[in-house]
């Protein structure tokens, strides 16, 4: 029998910064071997987004096809930790260490409850590039799995969803995401000769002024609306008698369900181009809105923790992107892990019973999935 | 009898960069002091807008007080000139070097027409600092005037305003200008949770947008309308998913006698906070709009313009700001000098015949004045 908080332990002692490789592969593949999984790892990518490290744990099984998607990278610690950020020590009811609830608590879970629970065939999916770009991280080992003609049924990612206590909250869908670069070219001049220059900077103005009354959509049931930010503006002209020769701006946006990325890089084109008609307007999509309907998988988590908590979860599509973004493509694909409140701050911990506890959920998911 | 060439000549191969002090200085006192001038040097300021050297040059006579106005300092010469930019050398029909036409040439002149015509009091007014800050230049000399109780009944300004021949106009205004800085703040936070920030960006940008709609005047018989431009924003957020905790613009206004520096920063700042309640403006006036009417002294310039020259020059407010901006609270102020095409470019040359006109009509405005 796998022990949850020996395991969490050890993968918290490890370093792994983003991206990471080597020791805390090595600590997962020696958990995972003797609880009988084939494990598959290999590095992908190469500078400046790589190379990163990632593994397919594969346990045949008799029911559906499960996959337990998680990270073992971690976001640097930062300077004011009581203790080590490395430490792995339990000081009370906690233990702390970068990465407890984001998410080696979760993915020591998953080992200690395949030790435990049998029945389908189970799969770790898990990645060492979570935390920065991504590109070769959850994308690439949806490369490798159809390569080798690996498709789960149901995916359930380990990301700390809960938010007051463990249970109270599961993802069924998270909000798309997309950069767009606006660039306005104009002429440069001096502002005593204004007829003989092209601000760039006042049609960059008016256009962003429109941009935000653009109503996107009202959200829906799943999803709250769609929104747009601007996150970065920038003409660097340092002479106080000059027209600048360009204006730039960074807007992100946040959207649900109703839109598409690339339909909105468009749309946000058109509405700039009314203003500015040479703008150049780029955008780069971080992930499409996905939403798992509820049904039969949101119902099987959501009876698991039910049954483990006493809570009902609330059902939720809060919050940033996720790997959950790409898993979801595969197959119904829903987040539930550990409280979310310490990650990515100093003294990141976890409450000890919280990780038997979601050792208990997750087992529970695979004993009513072979159900 | 100054020879207008050589004193020209000598003045340019002074390299004089703003601000000028000494050598300069010396040649022209050593002109002016021979023709009856009493010559008072004086530095005025200190770090970082100082030391600058003024000096005031006063020859008493019968009728009223003209005073010319001007600077021995020039602007860096820059890369890419055929000779040395302080060769003063002739080629062809051209005497070239920096400050050739803004402004030693001028200079130049007026020493050489005072040396042939004699009448009225004169006054030389020459600041080492106006291309520089001018704080403790034009403005210093007035200082220093007051202190002496020399009062000129008008005022000549001797910065190239020709500009395809020499005499073809003459300035008798100029448009203000201010700068204003607008900073709005607002709460760093995730673009995925907008609620619990507040994003300046877009708060600035529609106050932009909302500025350029102000129509300010329509100008009037003598100035073009009011103009207000952006000339800076600044947000310098990197983080594609953070809302940014300040978002800042600079604009400028160059403006018409309807309108006063200060008036407009309040109408400005008044516009800003309809759309950004937090937000500071604050402003700097460069210096306001004057207007010498078309009256006497401006038909004693543009009569002396058309006897030596055969043109009606005309009377303009276009242009950027100059020290006439201060002389012009003293007295009756008009600008007349050579043709500006090369100022302030590489290679910046006056034609030598231009010389000996512009000596001509400066004579002949002393002339009309002892009239
Ligand atoms: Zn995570
Ligand atoms: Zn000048």
């Amino acid at each position: 029998m796998t022990d949850v908080v020996a395991l969490a332990q050890a993968l918290l002692r490890a370093d792994s910064v983003t991206p990471a490789r080597g020791t805390v592969f090595d600590l997962l593949e020696a958990a995972l071997r003797p609880i009988g999984f084939a494990v598959d790892r290999f590095v992908s990518g190469s500078a400046p987004d790589g190379p990163v490290e990632n593994m397919i744990a594969l346990r045949p099984g008799a029911g559906p096809h499960l996959a337990f998607a998680g990270h073992v990278d971690v976001v640097p610690p930062g300077d004011g930790w009581t203790g080590s950020p490395w430490s792995g020590e339990i000081r009370g009811d906690l233990l702390y260490g970068r990465g407890a609830v984001d998410m080696k608590g979760a993915v020591a879970a998953f080992v200690a409850a395949a030790a435990q629970a049998q029945g389908p065939t189970l799969s770790l999916l898990i990645t060492g590039d979570e935390e920065g770009p991504a590109t070769y991280g959850t994308p690439a080992l949806i490369d490798r799995m159809a390569a080798r003609g690996i498709a789960p049924d149901v995916c359930l990612v380990g990301e700390p969803t809960s938010v007051r206590q463990l249970g109270d909250m599961i993802k069924i869908g998270r909000r798309g995401s997309v950069n767009i670069w606006i660039s306005v070219p104009g002429r440069q001049g001096h502002v005593a000769y204004p007829h003989l220059a092209d601000n760039p900077a006042g049609k960059l103005a008016r256009a962003l002024a429109a941009l935000q009354t653009l109503g996107l959509d009202h959200g829906n049931d799943w999803f709250q609306p769609s929104n747009l930010e601007i996150t970065d503006i920038h003409v660097g002209n340092p002479a106080h008698n000059v027209i600048p020769a360009r204006a730039e701006a960074r807007i992100n946006i946040r959207f649900n369900d109703l839109q598409r990325g690339e339909a909105l890089i468009e749309r946000v084109a058109a509405v700039v181009r009314e203003h500015a008609p040479a703008a150049s307007v780029t955008g780069k999509v971080s992930g499409e809105a996905f939403l798992t309907p509820p049904g039969p998988w949101t119902a099987v988590v959501s009876g698991a923790v039910e049954a483990r908590t006493g809570l009902i979860a609330e059902l939720s599509t809060s919050g940033g992107t996720s790997d959950a973004r790409f898993l979801s493509q595969l197959c119904p694909t829903v987040e539930f892990g550990l409280v979310n409140a310490t990650m990515h701050q100093v003294d990141e911990a976890v409450a000890v019973a919280d990780l038997a506890t979601l050792t208990a959920i997750y087992a529970e998911v695979i004993a009513r999935l072979a159900a």
